[in-house]
C-alpha cells in the first residue's frame, strides 16, 4: 500500500558525529522512508526533534540539494542570513554549494516534526561554526585533516 | 533566505491533459519548488487540490519515484490496492516501475494541500484506467499510439 504506517519505520538517533559534538542531535529521532518505501532516486526522512535538539551541526554539502518541509511544532531556522521561524506547512529549500550553513533548532518546550528530503551525501560537507569537515568518501576529521 | 515565501511563488492550474481529461484536474493549483528555489536534483511542487480536484489522472512512472506529503484537509488515495484517506502528516510513496497507478482526490469541501516529490519525468507514464499514454519525450497519445 502506497501510504506509509510510519509508526512500524524503525526511529532512531544514531549520529556519527565524534562525541563532542554529538550533543545537540541526541534528541533529533529520524525514520529513513526511501528504503522503507521502495524508492531509491532520493532520500527522505521523518524527523521528529525534542525540546532542545537541533537537526544536525550547521552545514552545507556541495554537491546535495536539500530541503525540509514542517509538519507540526515549531523550529528556528538558522543560516548566515539569521534566524527564522519555521511552522507546520513551511518549506526551506538549501541548494547545494551554496555556501550557506543551515541548522533548525528546537528551543521550544515541545517537539517538532519535519520530512527532510535529499541525495545521499557523496561530496564533501562542510560546518562553519566547528572544527569539523566530513571529506567525501571518509569519516568526520578536523579541519586540518586529522582525525578525532 | 532559505525558507520560501510561498505565497510569491506563482501558482497554476496548468495541464497538458487533452481536454477530454482535463476536467479532473482543472482545481489542482500548484507551485513548482525547484526552480524557485534553486534545486535542481529533483522537483516538488507545494499543491492545492480544490473540492472535487484530482492531483492526476490515476497514473504511474516506468522510471520515477515519487512521494507526497499531506499538509492540510483530506485526501482520499486511490490505488490497485483500494482507497486510503491522507490526512496532514501522512506520507505515501509511488516506486517507479510498480504498475500501480496512483490518484489523490478530493472529496470533501474545503481545500486540501500536499507537497508532491519526484525526478523530471523522462520515462512513458501509464495510466491505467482511461484511454491515454504518454510516451517518453513525446505528447500524450491514446493507447494505439494516435493523436487526440
Amino acid at each position: 500500500m502506497p501510504k506509509l504506517d510510519l509508526d512500524a519505520i524503525p526511529q532512531t538517533n544514531a549520529t556519527g558525529y565524534p562525541p563532542e559534538f554529538a550533543g545537540p542531535v541526541q534528541g533529533r529521532w529520524y525514520r529513513r522512508l526511501a528504503p522503507a518505501s521502495g524508492i531509491t532516486d532520493f532520500g527522505y526522512s521523518h524527523v521528529t526533534l525534542e525540546p532542545g535538539a537541533w537537526s544536525a551541526q550547521r552545514h552545507w554539502h556541495q554537491g546535495e540539494d536539500e530541503f525540509v518541509v514542517m509538519l507540526s511544532g515549531e523550529a528556528v531556522l538558522v543560516d548566515d542570513g539569521g534566524e527564522t521561524i519555521m511552522r507546520p506547512g513551511d518549506v526551506a529549500a538549501f541548494p547545494k554549494n551554496d555556501g550557506n550553513g543551515h541548522v533548525l533548532q528546537n528551543r521550544g518546550d515541545t517537539p517538532c516534526v519535519y520530512i527532510a528530503v535529499g541525495k545521499p551525501s557523496v561530496t564533501d560537507c562542510h560546518y562553519p561554526d566547528i572544527d569539523m569537515h566530513l571529506p567525501a568518501g571518509q569519516g568526520f576529521r578536523r579541519k586540518d585533516g586529522s582525525g578525532f
